[in-house]
């Protein structure tokens, strides 16, 4: 049995399945390689450097307006108290799984003091009767598309429409969480902007699917985008230079933004794989984007050492981490980037060829 | 006369008297062009790359610990609540014209409900009778060296040391708002962290004498960093990678920080010059770092055509920016860097003999 660990074995693998490439400086040298360096900074939110990407996102996402922040905590945070303070009434309602309740240190509570409604159970989406059966008045509602910490499930597009119709007439904002909206158009088969179009406020995000360094867009009417930014200088997110952000979003951004729909056959073709095996499934079963989770029936110090043995006989580097669920499972989360692509086939098939024989062989 | 603004101006001028260059992408390119492209990013606070610097800044402040923060208004808001917190009294004291005060949107008051005293009239230093005569508990005093917007003025180190004694005998704490630290070292003649001992928090800043792209640092003892980082993550500042502004901060702060003895002396022998000039005056009359301001005796629309005259004369950009003060004057910030060495003397002299001449001429 090997020394290493599965980390360490996921980054010398020759083919790693996931992810665009390596977080490194690399992924800035490329963005700055073919920019002048007479190109002037943004200053403090202005600027034609950060002006121009603004505007071209916020055509893209089909809002009046939009704009730059260094982070989706910092947008949806901001987002949220704009509603609130327009309503008066200082309540929203999320996902329990929502970025905003599990990842944030309750900064929504603490900075904001905006109590949330956590709609739903865990384990599954949002869906209009939820919204319907809310007991108590609310601003917002965010719905995070796809949700990500159950695998990436998106509801059918008619329900979104109904969501939103109803919350439009109830007079309740829609937010969308939309750190992976890029990801989500091809299965809907509709534009950026058409989704966007039923929700009131959108956050996108530039380190996920499109793999930038950092940075997020909000977007919506102006007067929304303006309250935005003074609540940016409030968080300490207005800084005197964002533009290394910026240009690698828009970079990145060129590249990746029309690859959505390659990567998300490809999440397909991968997830199959991994159902084909013994003892793994996937969530969901079938994808709709780019990502899914894997869960594995076996604990997870049982499949450490396979995917690690696997990645040292094969090259192919399944997953860089395993977390442990109740029922003596384990999962990884897979998101699909430039890297799957560059996968011989023979090698993939022999890769969970051996998988499944091992997780065989374990008695699983 | 001409018809370009001061700002085109300054901008043309062979010789501009402030700052340290530009701040275009070439700042950024400059920095990358030695490192390593395999250099594996910070992520969310975490990695060789954020944890050396911060290690590095914290023995340079003389502080158990550090955390590299996007921005300063974002680092000071956290650590005024910290203290806050831990004595449960929201309430503090600063400067009339602090950053927190004028620059930042309330965020303090906004998002962190915490009330500030203001302490001493706008146009001079807090001094410890001010402190003495507070009327209501805080949990913390925060001192500005150098007060930027009274030109950069510093109190002597000897009632900086009474006022710290002052406050740790009644249980104030103390947090430097140090975004020009760096630059008063050569004038106090202590180390960075001999004069930071006598603070139980500091920050500094990486875009002002330094000359970086972004960032700050908030140091003190390991608790009180700790607790930072939770609320670094509610503000929205906790990003996946910060390493554009730490690679920036770390490569310009080996270059200029043992500089700031040298722009001290230069930004004394300009302020002679502007001294030496009809109807201008210096606050401090003698600078105690590389800043400045510059008043002029007469106003701004007198003023900016001469200057722009003055540049086009002799290459020499004096102010980029002109601001309006009561009594008919105007003003602009000097801060001197790297390009006030590149002036030759002659050139010098002859703009503020020029200056001083028109000044004299429209009978100023």
């Amino acid at each position: 049995m090997s020394n290493i660990t599965l980390a360490e074995a996921f980054g010398r693998a020759v083919y790693p399945l996931t992810g665009h490439g390596k977080r490194n400086v690399q992924v800035l040298k490329d963005v700055l390689k073919n920019v002048d360096g007479d190109l002037d900074s943004d200053f403090y939110g202005k600027g034609d450097l950060i002006s121009e990407f603004e505007t071209k996102l916020a055509a893209y996402l089909g809002k009046e307006s939009a704009v730059f922040f260094p982070s989706g905590t910092m947008a949806q945070q901001i987002a949220l108290r704009i509603w609130c303070d327009r309503k008066g009434v200082a309540r929203v309602a999320y996902h329990p799984l929502s970025h905003l309740e599990i990842h944030e240190e309750d900064g929504l509570k603490k900075l904001h003091h905006i109590e949330p409604i956590l709609l739903a159970e865990r384990d599954r989406l949002i869906r209009l009767e939820d919204v319907v059966n809310l007991q108590e008045e609310i601003s917002c509602l965010l719905l995070e598309l796809p949700q990500r910490e159950i695998g990436g499930q998106l509801p059918a597009y008619e329900e979104l429409e109904q969501i939103s119709a109803y919350c439009r007439d109830k007079g309740i904002r829609l937010h969308l969480d939309g750190a992976r909206l890029f990801e989500i158009v091809p299965y809907y088969g509709k534009s950026a902007a058409e989704i966007c179009s039923l929700f009131d406020s959108v956050y996108v995000s530039f380190y996920k699917g499109i793999g930038g360094i950092a940075g997020a867009i909000l977007a919506g009417s102006k007067d929304f985008t303006s309250e935005s930014k003074v609540w940016k200088r409030r968080h300490g997110g207005d800084l005197i230079s964002l533009y290394p952000y910026i240009l690698s979003s828009d970079y990145y951004f060129e590249q990746r933004v029309n690859k959505m729909e390659q990567y998300y056959e490809e999440a397909k073709e991968l997830a199959k794989l991994f159902n084909g095996c013994h003892a793994v499934s996937t969530l969901p079963a079938e994808p709709v984007s780019n990502m899914f989770h894997a869960y594995f029936a076996v604990p997870k110090e049982v499949v450490e050492p396979i995917l690690i043995e696997v990645c040292e006989e094969t090259g192919v580097g399944i997953a860089a981490y395993l977390a442990e669920r109740e029922g003596n499972r384990c999962t990884y989360e897979v998101s699909i980037g430039e890297r799957y692509a560059n996968v011989p086939k023979d090698r993939l098939r022999e890769a969970f060829k051996l998988l499944d024989e091992k997780l065989k062989q374990i008695g699983a």
